[in-house]
């Protein structure tokens, strides 16, 4: 069910991989293009789902059971797609986003050893089934990125075999499915990765109002 | 999926129908028998679940999305199942709940015209598929229910329609499936219903630790 205008592009990717710099240059560039741009996050962009992200990601918290946390995932993404994300698509807009469903896919799926179909099922109905038209997996080895944060919450705190999974879900999604999907070494140059980003996001502004 | 032992007993009905007094009624019959009991509540008898009643429930959260509403309340669910309600089965207790996965089917699904086949299935995946051996419904119209608050949370704040969806839903549940549950009449005297509970439940007990 994708909206009728407006550009929806995601960044994906463990963690230091350089998504939130990503998203901030390519919404620069699309600004001086004339684009409006929606820059946003998941989880915790919306009220509500702030306090979600503290609950999941808070060490303070405890032990989730997995289930409890992919749902808790979902409710913030339901409540972002509607409030947010798809008011602004509605409008034309380019919306830039800082994680989406694969990552539920990668970490609570691949990474928890849930059930990935259900928790797949549980993200597109959270969304009413909102794709991206373009998904960029900023791909880097875990040891890497886990190597640039000296304070690490919940997630960034779990072993490095679960990384890899993580890694591993990205990579095969964008395989399954390339006309959606960009995979770029997070370790070349920002400059190199912003233009490749361009590339492959322009093509597909032609219905994004201007 | 079962527990080999322990017996689980749920208790809906619209607000006002008498839940709390008559789980407090069986869990004391029930003691007295020399049956470990736990009585617990959806939503929100977790740390975590106090945590979700509260943004639910709040007038404060202001309108969430529908799938948000019922993405929180499978969330809670998951946490309490798994942490509680699960392990005290798995001691061979009985376990008597006030409030379950029929009362997200009644609110969320036929109050709120969601999908309530996919709210099943959430639910359904959030418990692991835990179901009660018997779900009494205490059985009252929406306006005699309501009539006993004086102030009104969000879902009691609801138009006597909905309540009225919500009635149907839990009757049409217990007439489908009607070894699992019993459907009693809310207006009788407390010790009527008590009574109508117990001869039902006893049966349930053998494979209960005592």
């Amino acid at each position: 069910m994708h909206p009728t205008t407006g550009v929806l592009v995601c960044f994906e990717g463990g963690e230091g991989s350089g998504k939130s710099t990503q998203s901030r240059r390519l919404r620069a560039w699309l600004e001086t293009e004339g684009y409006p741009v929606v820059l946003t996050f998941e989880p915790g962009d919306t009220e509500v789902g702030r306090e979600l992200r503290r609950l999941v990601l808070d060490p303070d918290t405890g032990a989730l059971d997995p289930r409890t946390e992919a749902l808790l995932y979902a409710a913030d993404r339901a409540e972002h797609v509607a409030r947010l994300v798809r008011p602004a698509l509605d409008r034309g807009e380019v919306v830039v986003m800082d994680r989406y469903v694969d990552s539920s896919l990668a970490y609570q799926g691949a990474g928890r050893d849930l059930d990935v179909a259900m928790v797949e099922r549980i993200s597109r109905w959270a969304t009413d089934d909102l794709r991206p038209h373009l998904t960029v997996v900023l791909d880097l080895e875990p040891e890497e990125g886990l190597g640039r944060f000296a304070e690490r919450d919940k997630i960034e705190g779990e072993g490095l075999a679960f990384h890899r999974r993580v890694r591993e879900a990205f990579v095969a999604m964008a395989a399954a499915d390339p006309d959606h999907y960009l995979v770029l070494d997070a370790r070349a140059p920002v400059e190199e990765i912003a233009a490749a980003v361009r590339a492959r996001v322009e093509p597909l502004l032609g219905q994004a109002r201007r």
